[in-house]
């Protein structure tokens, strides 16, 4: 009795990875025009998993790692955390009558970005305080979390977190169905990403490596609280990629995907490990359906990463060509 | 036919289930004693799993995380990455011929302990500086490793890596056989940890959080590299647990397991939680098989925490009676 369960569990179980396996022999990537591109992702894949190739990887050190801005979501046109910021700052107005006479709130609320832009990194640093410190952890998360919900793209009037990538989507599901562990490394803030990166990207809260600003632990009514303070902790852009990527996961990444020059450093560090390696700059290439910009643009600036992706034979995505669609279908 | 193999597979999955079931059965935590401590383990694990229970908690949801010293390993006759620092004295003392004169050295070479750490935390941070700084984190992970492979405990002369706790290995390993991701939250160096911690744990390095300098990113020879620099980049002990479970992890643990007053307010956040939660101090109360210390001691000192725990009725686990050995055989 007890071999003819063995003999029932081996046929069935046989017959659900034959089921698997013929899954992935579809389509894994079907918003990919076919190219040198996908076939590029899909050769890496199969290199790493194939047990008997040279160049297998262990499921362990399956390493993923993606930008998040103009990687995995737009960023025009301005980045999406900056509008955040600014809705943040008219929605708390109310209580800071003195931003009236104060810049750079006085010409935000006036509608004048550029103006309240005009006065640099102070600015900068002046909305984020005012935006992103002094309530808890939770506060903040809830603040992100209804914002997620409510506000809209100023342009094609989508929830923010409908603007991200049905390509990039697909590369998630197809590395992770295939052992990889996937971890976004962005210069967005970490707190900002965790409330809906799982959600949108199915990636846990603790694969986010992003930018923070320093938190306090204190009782409050003998509850313990984390307040977020005033005062820049760490920056993961470019230097601050490989760096934080070492702190937060402690391997190299064997695959790395990005958008700008903000990138460089991870893809970098991510080839220069041994074995197999996968690098890919997305280049917005796609006026129409997204945007166009790469050497001069202030946002996503991609100039000396495009030089060195080219000279190493590094995959770069030419959003127009490369995609069939760009962004999921509305949900309705 | 269709049909059919669905039937089969329903079938066998179930009987795969069944026999799941049936080995949980058997007990899950083999070395430790009949008792309350044990069954508070297993209560709770139970609570949490069974999806019918209120208690329910979502498999992303089960985050456990772990101090490292005297929680999983030993910390006496004083903290082993402060031996580990000692025998780098040593090992490179020839290269620093300065030193003969030269405190906290001179004590160190001298074999005088006491003496050389008589000039308190500056004494501490020349000693850190000097072996864990000014080389890539490659070559700080190589010589970790090495350390790990040769080195010896002063007292038993056993591996560092040997003298870790076989009843909490069982927890991490019930924990992880029931959904959950087991972390480690240490104040040891996060870089010092991970070489290692996979192996003897079964953690992987992105399930590591500890204290850490800064590194630098930087090129040699055309070959990205991080440098580790003589500069504290972040404290994970009592308030700063906390503080790296949010940096890192990103989701509030449901249990955490420690030993002492630094790991206090880790307890405390992930009691606060809503929802099950749970709470266990390792009490060191074996003066023959280990050591038997805490409120007074300067290593792992355990106090307040032990008059919160039997106030918040935390479980507290007593060593002599509770578990029936307390290091895995030794290995051939």
């Amino acid at each position: 009795m007890k071999r003819d369960l063995l003999a029932a569990l081996i046929f069935t179980l046989g017959l659900a990875w034959g089921g698997q396996a013929a899954a992935q022999g579809s389509d894994p990537l079907p918003s990919w025009n076919d190219g040198k591109a996908k076939q590029s992702i899909i050769d890496f894949v199969e290199r790493v998993t194939t047990s008997a190739s040279p160049d297998f990887v262990p499921p362990a050190e399956r390493i993923a790692t993606f930008d998040n801005d103009g990687c995995l979501w737009a960023e025009q046109p301005m980045y999406f955390q900056l509008l955040f910021a600014l809705d943040r700052v008219k929605a708390i107005a109310p209580q800071h009558p003195e931003w009236r006479e104060k810049e750079p709130f006085a010409s935000l609320l006036k509608g004048d970005v550029k103006a309240a832009l005009a006065g640099g990194e102070h600015a900068m640093l002046e909305i984020v305080t005012a935006t992103h410190a002094g309530m808890t952890t939770e506060e903040f998360e809830q603040v992100v979390k209804d914002w997620g919900d409510t506000a809209r793209h100023p342009t094609t009037m989508r929830p923010y977190t409908e603007m991200v990538y049905q390509p990039m989507l697909e590369v998630l599901a197809y590395l992770r169905a295939n052992g990889f562990k996937t971890f976004i490394v962005s210069g967005g803030g970490i707190e900002f990403m965790r409330p809906w990166v799982e959600r949108v990207y199915g990636v846990p809260p603790e694969q986010v490596v992003g930018s923070s600003i320093k938190t306090k632990f204190d009782m409050r009514d003998g509850k313990p609280v984390l307040v977020r303070l005033p005062e820049l902790n760490f920056i993961d852009d470019k230097d601050g990629k490989p760096i934080g990527i070492n702190t937060h996961i402690g391997r190299r990444p064997v695959a790395a995907f990005g958008n700008s020059d903000g990138d460089l450093q991870m893809l970098q560090w991510t080839t220069a490990g041994q074995g197999p390696r996968f690098a890919l700059y997305v280049h917005h290439t796609d006026a129409e359906r997204e945007w166009a910009y790469d050497r001069n643009s202030s946002i996503g600036r991609l100039d000396k990463g495009l030089d060195e992706a080219l000279a190493k034979g590094w995959t770069v995505v030419d959003m127009k060509k490369d995609w069939k669609l760009i962004y999921p279908p509305a949900k309705k």
